[in-house]
């Protein structure tokens, strides 16, 4: 999933993001940048977040945990929710399950997620239990929370999806919910938290809490543990992560859904994303360099401009280098994951990892 | 013409300027600026400007007499040319009209821009008649100069435009010179320059040196005075202009070209041009509007985005509030003359003229 935080996957267009060369099925949008601005009586006044922002397609929410714990001051975790300061002006919010759903009920995304508490990587055993007891508590109440909004809703209609009429013979919408699974870097807790996850019953479930700091084979470890203990018959969706390895390795431990900056905050930064690794744009090696990006990728980007010109574009300071990098960067994830789905399905999912990574690693001519 | 003035036409992909909602048939290159940087070398190697930037529609390359005016601290006008720092680094560097026209002639633009010198609006008339003859003397050596490298060029094949074999049975090709028009806001000084300049012969004629301070009504009884004297067989261009209104306005006195950079930079500051005047989309009025920018208009922008959301992304410094407000703005601008084409060609452009400028001050309901 493109992330798209505040409304807008950062440097693209949706009309790029539909594309047949990216072709972006679902993208993410942030609970907690959305609540704080524009705000939620302006999302509702225009009929949802697919609406406000013009997107048809699927979207997942996110519930909010995750940010407040990485961009906020955090003042007080209570039983009852979190107390933090707005990374945009300071003022004192007050988030919770409750308030999370209420959020996501009106941006009214396909899936919305559970609210979280987001431990940091390294943390110790005893304090990781009690944050996995407080995100199951709170998991608990993110279902009930959801379940009564969407009661509501469906008593009035289809409120905060569209402000039409319910179609005859559809059925009522309802927006599935994702649990998420805590618990550090410790196994048993990791278990315990998927369990009791599940217990409480979920559409699909998460691994949370990853890539915030920890060692990259502690990452890949709880995923190989825990991914294959998740319900197959729901998404397993590994949240933040990660590098075109990453989603490889955590594929072939059993993950089906990502969502990650990484495409568009580096493009932004002059990295591009290629079948042979990763590549500074600003490198004079490429000052009069004709080829493509990627000379394997069709993507409009590389059917259209060079290294040399988006070099200039980068060190002229023009917008459109960041366009474009982005552009080719989704393309690129994008279509890694069409393939990986396409070698599974034709059961050669082990031998494309193998040429995938090692192609990965040779650099780029 | 959109100006692209380091190769990019800010914040908007080549791609969208093809579309048809904008169908841009020429961008404005600046010599000064692709000089500079990334420098004539990369260029060329390149294989010339329109392969370079992956655009393969017509262009116009300015001279480089402006920006050395506008954007440098010069240091000496001579007979020669001009010695100047670089606005990037400070660089000691000189232009005359033939290292114009040989970074034009790589550039290899299909409308290339006579070298020169650009005087202040308030200009008196002794120095504003020195200057004038300074400039039809560089006009003389812009014409030699071009002559001799396109000379040069066709006896090698067609250099710097493709870096393919000609083409059986095409002509070789030529670049378009045009000669600028100069004399500051003095009626007798222009004619004598516009007289002189034809003398010299050029493919078409440019009147430079408005919009640079002077008054509104001094530019439009200019144009007025200029214009119709200009040779109707070939193009009347007036440089760095304008608004939708002098646009209209000028074409009423005869003009039948332009370039300014106001759709795109003001679409980076927020500002909009529609139908019914220009719009600041960071006005709380807009807040939950789910109004397209311009009601009337059809772009790709108005199409899918409402204000509500452009002034969300405009607050939440998204880049893509810029490059949505780029697109519908030139989107404007150029179906604005698709609009007086038409006019023109079916007798109704003084109906036309007087509908437009009325409903231009007529402000977004």
């Amino acid at each position: 999933m493109p992330v798209g935080t505040a409304g807008s996957v950062k440097g693209i267009r949706f009309e790029e993001l539909q594309a047949p060369d990216l072709d972006a099925r679902i993208i993410l949008g942030n609970t907690y940048h959305l609540w704080l601005r524009p705000g939620i009586e302006v999302i509702k006044a225009c009929g949802g977040l697919h609406n406000f922002i013009g997107w048809d397609r699927a979207m997942l929410t996110d519930s909010g945990g995750f940010q407040v714990w990485s961009l906020t001051e955090i003042r007080k975790v209570t039983e009852e929710g979190t107390e933090f300061r707005s990374h945009i002006d300071g003022a004192l919010k007050f988030l919770s399950p409750e308030i999370s759903m209420e959020v996501q009920s009106v941006l009214g995304a396909e899936i919305a997620m559970a609210f979280d508490e987001c431990p940091p990587g390294q943390i110790e055993h005893d304090a990781a239990r009690q944050s996995m007891e407080l995100t199951l508590r709170w998991a608990n109440r993110s279902k009930e929370a959801l379940d009564q909004l969407q009661a509501g809703d469906n008593q009035r209609g289809s409120a905060g999806m569209d402000a039409g009429e319910p179609q005859a013979g559809m059925p009522a919408l309802r927006q599935a919910l994702f649990g998420i699974i805590q618990g550090g870097a410790h196994l048993d807790l990791r278990r315990e938290s998927l369990e009791r996850t599940v217990e409480i019953g979920f559409d699909g479930y998460a691994i949370g809490g990853l890539s915030v700091g920890e060692e990259k084979p502690v990452m890949l470890d709880i995923i190989e543990d825990i991914a294959p203990l998740m319900p197959s018959d729901k998404a397993r969706y590994l949240m933040g992560v990660g590098t075109p390895e990453d989603l490889i390795e955590s594929v072939a431990r059993g993950v089906d859904m990502f969502d990650c900056v990484l495409p568009t905050r580096n493009g932004r930064n002059g990295q591009a994303f290629t079948s042979r690794g990763k590549v500074n744009i600003k490198n004079a090696r490429f000052a009069t360099d004709t080829r493509p990006l990627d000379e394997q990728c069709s993507c409009a980007v590389c059917r259209r401009h060079s290294r040399a010109f988006i070099r200039h574009l980068y060190l002229a300071g023009e917008m459109l280098a960041s366009i474009l990098l982005t552009h080719h960067n989704l393309a690129f994830f994008l279509d890694t994951m069409r393939r990986v789905r396409q070698a599974i399905r034709s059961g050669q999912f082990a031998k494309f990892r193998r040429e995938f990574t090692e192609q990965l690693s040779s650099g780029l001519e």
